[in-house]
């Protein structure tokens, strides 16, 4: 073979990261997004989205298991959840992991996202054959706004990076949805960006969700694939969880007990821009 | 202006990352290594060594700080310290933080490093200056080899990645020096590589170390400008020092007594190899 393919994604106009591409899988434009589902040496299998990375072999159970089981240890009866957006089906296969769940709503945009991922990315979309799990392909915006209030344990808000269409699912508005669907005693959780080049778009999300809840806690988890190599996570809610109240699932990659509570500890400059 | 620079790091033959450069501020070639520092709008300056990210302004924090803080605060008498590598200064700006210390013996290979750390990274090298430092300008193996036996408190093996000369720095015969310079009560420090990608090395220099020392504790702190964005260090010794001893430094940018604990958490998949 004499020519080579090679992803590239910019994390700002001025730097990114690049890999090989090895085949590609799947391509295919949406109404609302080009979805690409690539191969590549070091990140294994890769699922982008309007170009930018969104799951990656080497990294996914890194991100899932850190947008779900923190908030699923502390809840004291977790047994309807609604995730938004996840197509990729990730979430899901973590969420499933608990019997206490007996329901699984997602509202996610694009069916092409979701058929993809069943048959390219069955590592990460099996659960989706749970029968707990029941999808909506709708705007997530519009699915929360139309829901009874106080009908959700748990809230897992898997989008994609506030730029384009996901934009509103960081603002004021789509808080005030969720809190309104969210039982009085109920856990929302946000992926919220890396704290080095994008702490702003943190800091804006974290004082948003301090508005409707009384505890909000932000947490960190390494994620090679996404800019700077660090992710964040917002859990929001209005009682004051402390304690694992049940065992992790068995079988995890990144999550045990010694991570569910260094997750918490945030670097000064996070601190210090976070509560200023 | 109508060209741009850009600069390009491969992380494996297979993947990396790039940035733009605003700025070439000194380039020069050593009997050891090619030399540069950039500016960069992202990472702010950026001194590569062989075309590898060795210091950026974004996180250098993050690094000297992990490197030194957490075995500074668990030694019960930092006295002699030495530094093998950290031409940059950071590592140097760190330690003269404690007034316990009263000696820094610096061995680092490359005079042409320190001259140019001095010059255009101030914000690094202003910790030279301080009486305690005396740098030789040596082979660490080599300075390690011929110094005395039981003189240093702790040691920081600050030094390139183990690919072409730094290799000599992760063997058994470098450990074994190591161990006879170190007193019996002494603490060293290695940075060692990323977990994601990286962990085979890792385990070598954790097995490699675990032969001499009864104690060996890796931990983990997040690094945008090195691979995977994750990186590790390894902290040795044959007291099991548990509990700090001692305040950290005010001012810090990345630790605090949260982060000191959460550090040594480690994901299931690299506990998995590390203690398999």
């Amino acid at each position: 073979m004499s020519h080579e393919f090679w992803f590239k994604e910019y994390h700002t106009e001025h730097n990114g990261i690049f890999f090989r591409i090895e085949r590609i899988l799947f391509q295919k434009k949406t109404p609302f997004q080009q979805i690409d589902i690539v191969e590549s040496p070091v990140f294994g299998k890769v699922l982008l989205l309007d170009g930018l990375v969104m799951t990656t072999e080497l990294d996914e159970f890194v991100y899932h298991e850190m947008l779900v089981h923190p908030a699923m240890v502390l809840h004291p009866s977790p047994k309807q959840v609604l995730v938004i957006g996840g197509g990729d089906g990730g979430t899901v296969r973590e969420l499933i992991k608990y019997q206490e769940v007996k329901e699984i709503i997602q509202s996610e945009i694009d069916r092409e996202v979701v058929e993809a991922a069943k048959k390219y990315l069955p590592e990460l979309s099996s659960g989706f054959n749970d029968p707990r799990v029941k999808i909506f392909f709708e705007d997530g915006v519009k699915f929360v706004k139309e829901s009874d209030a106080s009908v959700f344990d748990l809230i897992f808000v898997d989008s994609s990076d506030p730029v384009g269409p996901a934009t509103v699912l960081y603002g004021d508005e789509f808080i005030e949805s969720l809190h309104r669907v969210l039982k009085p005693n109920g856990i929302v959780v946000f992926q919220s960006e890396s704290p080095f080049t994008r702490l702003d778009i943190i800091k804006s999300l974290f004082d948003g969700l301090a508005k409707k809840f009384k505890v909000v806690k932000p947490y960190l988890a390494p994620m090679p694939g996404y800019p700077d190599g660090t992710w964040s996570f917002l859990m929001a809610m209005n009682e004051s969880y402390d304690e694992p109240v049940r065992k992790l699932p068995s079988g995890l990659k990144y999550v045990n007990e010694d991570i569910l509570k260094s997750a918490f500890a945030l670097p000064n400059f996070v601190k210090n821009r976070l509560y200023d």
